[in-house]
């Protein structure tokens, strides 16, 4: 694409801006909870607003249902066939609110505020991954409304279960593996490097996802009267986790680490200039020291460990007060960031050999699966990472840098092995966005410049 | 009292039982949890169903308020300055109800079932220790029906925070300590030692209740981004409560078994013959093997080994479905029973410096404390034990049994400081009543044989 033609793309996009946060904000009321059977109808209703928008842009668009909630696809292919052809992969799914107290105003009642001298769109989903995925959508439609078509074809895939193991997600890239073919998958769930900085990020951890369930006695019981003589499952489960982890932070549980490699030196190196330190990464959250493996900085903790992570526990009286109980179960949500070559299933299976190893023979422990996918690396030498960080550095005026994520994002292993398509994680999200905690905030910048990046990405890459 | 006058009392007993029952059906639908604040105004209603029924039976009665829920005393002091003074006590609060979904009905809606092939008052608080406190009043109504006095001197004191640390008691107790001044205690809180067979408590171990929560980052973290670099105060909590116990089931807070004395090796052979081994005490709970102290007998474990029990557990997502979280703090509820002369002050503050040591540098611990009292044992010599003995066994046709318990009754050992008055534990609770557990009973017999027992308890009680 020519250079004015660009330029009166991201005019309209500026004209528009308006109209296009009066959408999110649309899409941010819906209360798209994937977690929380609850909320099944809320999804439903997100969904069928989204295909009711992509038409508005010229796509083919339908809502499929699932065994979970809905996954939409939808095609925009008047490109021409020497056109590039890519798949975009968003969620309009959202992490539950809870402790909800901790909110300053309803997460589904989204809000422009100022904070720490940013305007910012309050709401949960606003960040990861409602305002991401609308920043793409946005980009389209200027297209679409400069010149009635879009550069390249483009395939959208939204679906509604990112944040609750994307069970639905497998089945259906393989039933709808010819549909979903393209030349590079464009996934918008990652950050900035910082408020200034572009970033495309080149590797992810992979994730396994578990809940334990110790079963002791068949009631609650008077710690008084069976205490000392009654087994415990909270002391039980105490045990089990606080042995996952030995004094230097090394996970514990048989063959952990088959898989891991140790990182280049050249690599080290590079990340200690980043400067992403326990000052830098901690202080802004209330902490001061890097809390994983020792003898690791806290940039390999995070892009090149593995770690093990109690995301939640829960048993016996948890209300106000006191009551001196035995309880008869106690459970924990423990989830794994896997990198490298760790398998995600031989690590499930060694987990719950560990745990059951360690539950006493008149008790019983239940396992519950949340997803399983391995880690993800990129090369740096594909033309698709040197197009886009071109467009970004173009955009932002500075040059977009390379990094990893200490996050997981499990389709893209799919796309890669189902559709054989490469992914692209290209972000505007902030470190400070408060993504799956309350009062989850997108930049009202990232809003805006994501979808000027996203301007800017398509025309270089309609250009391979 | 001559056999006959007894056997008067015991008729009008067995005349008014169903008015009885009603009675206590009325006060079982009262909500006396307190421990939870928002059960406050319950508790008060409680306490003056209690003082109106104590008035009709001929008692001076009245509800003194406190810092927190009332405390009754009542006298009924016409048997003449020869006769005996007793003091009685009992509370009105119950434990909290939750997980409601395991009860079968209302908790506070007491129901008359049959259970196992007994009859059975099912509610919160029937057996602990709204039942057992009735089954001592309408004892005394008994006698004021039949002779329009009592045979002895009684004080009845009834507070309503015995489930949540008895907090205002021990000031009550100074402050009223001449008004409550008695030749022994007599305290309905306890346990037959079987279906058949009536028991004295002699030994009840102390206990010690604590609340910590540990606080890590300012909000609730993204368990990618952040894990393995942020500090996780579910991984602290858990290592802090698995280093409690070493792998022989002893507890390794410094000093912990200061106090604490071998059990005499005849005691040990007087409860061997008594069978109270993991078959009879373990299995109808659904377990199979003692889980304390490797190398010790059930009945010491539970009778004369103290013991660290976590009571509830709690942090991050609990709710259906996974989270990626690291939260921001994580909780949990400890308790310790003390035997012999454990200090439970110098416990307390042996566990706080045992954790305070464990929390990092840029972590917090906070600590809540809930109540601490000594372990207690009466001599088998003592008359007011001996003739509890001879009344039981005739009323139940076998001997009344002299047992320890594992449980904790806090006020005797302030009955015994501050008032000088040595307790005398009986009581008509079963082991299976699940008290503190969904579906709480007390047995129908043991409230008709219960206001028996004390009808010849004070009889015989009014001859010393």
């Amino acid at each position: 694409m020519r250079e004015e033609a660009v330029d009166k793309v991201l005019n309209i996009l500026e004209e528009d801006f308006s109209a296009a946060l009066t959408r999110l904000f649309a899409l941010l009321r819906y209360k798209s909870i994937s977690t929380d059977p609850a909320f099944k109808e809320d999804c439903r209703r997100t969904a069928d607003w989204l295909v009711e928008d992509l038409r508005t842009i010229g796509f083919e668009a339908e809502s499929h249902n699932t065994k979970g909630h809905p996954i939409i696809i939808g095609h925009h292919r008047q490109a021409g066939a020497e056109a590039p052809h890519v798949l975009f992969y968003g969620h309009y799914d959202v992490q539950p609110v809870d402790p909800l107290s901790l909110w300053a105003h309803d997460p589904f009642d989204p809000q422009l505020e100022e904070r720490g001298g940013h305007k910012v769109i309050a709401a949960r989903g606003a960040s990861d991954d409602k305002g991401q995925l609308m920043s793409f959508i946005e980009a389209l439609r200027a297209f679409n409304k400069a010149e009635g078509r879009l550069p390249l074809n483009v395939t959208v895939l939204l679906e509604g279960e990112e944040e609750a193991g994307s069970t639905a997600l497998l089945p259906f890239l393989r039933e709808h593996a010819a549909e979903l073919k393209a030349d590079c998958a464009l996934i918008c769930d990652t950050s900035m490097w910082d408020r200034q900085t572009p970033s495309i990020t080149m590797s992810l951890r992979g994730m396994v996802g578990e809940e334990i369930i110790i079963k002791a006695a068949g009631r609650d019981l008077h710690s008084g009267y069976y205490g000392g003589a009654a087994a415990n499952p909270i002391h039980i489960l105490t045990r089990i986790l606080a042995d996952m982890r030995d004094e230097s932070g090394r996970i514990t549980i048989p063959h952990f680490y088959d898989g891991v490699e140790e990182t280049a030196p050249q690599l080290l190196a590079d990340w200690e200039k980043l400067q992403l330190d326990a000052e830098h990464f901690l202080k802004p959250v209330g902490l001061a020291q890097a809390a994983g493996e020792k003898g690791r900085g806290l940039a390999e903790q995070i892009w090149a460990r593995p770690t093990a992570e109690i995301n939640g526990i829960s048993g016996g009286y948890e209300g106000e007060g006191f009551k001196t109980v035995i309880p008869a179960k106690a459970g924990a949500k423990v989830s794994f960031r896997l990198v490298h070559r760790q398998n995600p299933l031989k690590i499930r299976e060694n987990f719950r050999q560990f745990v059951t190893s360690r539950v006493p023979g008149d008790c019983e422990v239940e396992f519950r699966e949340y997803g399983a996918a391995p880690a993800l690396s990129l090369s740096p030498t594909s033309v698709w990472v040197q197009k886009a960080q071109k467009a970004l550095s173009a955009e932002w005026g500075v040059p977009a840098v390379l990094t990893g994520s200490g996050g997981s994002i499990p389709v893209a292993n799919d796309f890669r092995a189902i559709l054989g398509v490469e992914p692209l994680f290209v972000g505007f999200a902030l470190d400070d966005d408060c993504i799956h905690s309350p009062n989850e905030k997108y930049e009202l910048r990232s809003f805006r410049k994501g979808q000027r990046s996203w301007v800017r990405i398509l025309a270089e890459l309609a250009q391979i």
